[in-house]
């Protein structure tokens, strides 16, 4: 199976911890292997999502680049596809056939900015990529596209090694385990 | 064509701003009819969410309830079916059969929470659904769930009376308007 990473640009400490935060969480629940954060280091932003990581299982590996620049290079020097998440992309369903074709045989990256992108970043991806060309939450977007990408089929996906699990109920609450 | 609504409860003016502003976005932008903010009364909220709507075009209704049991009630009279987004509920794959079904022919309102959800809410509501079951953000949960229940054809959805239209593009931005 092909890797699915999550490149968070643009970090703000005081404005964007819960929005960075949702896009990890994002990240994980829908079936990508990891999270990397860029722009402004953020110790307790890194310590939450692990704490999420070691509560509901993995794997999903949680890490902070300061040259997202090189990063993405280094990507795309093991084959990396990379895709830049913005509402002026392509419209997913006109770009979904291809994502899936590339990722047959290449890891994905995925770019999710914060308010503005640094316009180089579109000189580094591969395919700008939006989720109805509206405005609407790069969260979403985010959790849309990995649901198109792997067919809803992440939303059964079982974690490894998570102490807290949930027994779905119509009504109600029924969390096992500490 | 059955009416899709969006309750986000329990807004909190200094801290939810940017996940409730979210959360309107979204709803609009995958299909919903219209958004009603409960919670703190927070007007910067309603007339952001209301100029998008007027740039990028409607019909969406944007609205604000002090009262959002009585509102709940007042739309369960109205025949509209009640799901609770929650990360207890059933899982989405689980749950998209009978929502389509019971969608032929009743409204839908979606009530999306805060940090905490009332109790009560879940009294109210007639279904628990979740997606993935695992913690993630509610503003994705949300889209996720739209694209489903409209099939991923609200991606594609022209919006009326719009100032302002993206022409997609694989590199680069095209908007017209102004």
């Amino acid at each position: 199976m092909f890797e699915v990473h999550v490149l968070r640009l643009g970090h703000r400490v005081s404005r964007d911890q819960r929005i960075s935060s949702h896009v990890a969480l994002v990240a994980r629940a829908h079936g990508a292997d990891g999270v990397i954060f860029s722009g402004q280091y953020d110790q307790r932003l890194l310590r939450s999502v692990r704490e999420v990581v070691a509560r509901w299982g993995g794997p999903f590996s949680v890490s902070y680049v300061a040259d997202w620049r090189r990063k993405i290079k280094e990507l795309k020097g093991q084959n990396f596809f990379v895709l830049v998440s913005t509402m002026y992309g392509i419209n997913l369903p006109d770009a979904i056939a291809e994502i899936r074709e590339v990722t047959e045989t290449r890891g994905l990256l995925i770019i999710v900015g914060s308010e503005k992108m640094p316009p180089d970043v579109y000189e580094l991806g591969d395919m700008n990529v939006a989720v109805t060309n509206q405005p609407s939450s790069e969260v979403a977007v985010l959790g849309i596209m990995l649901d198109w990408i792997f067919g809803g089929l992440e939303l059964s996906k079982e974690f490894k090694d998570a102490r807290l699990r949930i027994i779905p109920q119509r009504k109600g609450k029924n969390v096992i385990g500490s």
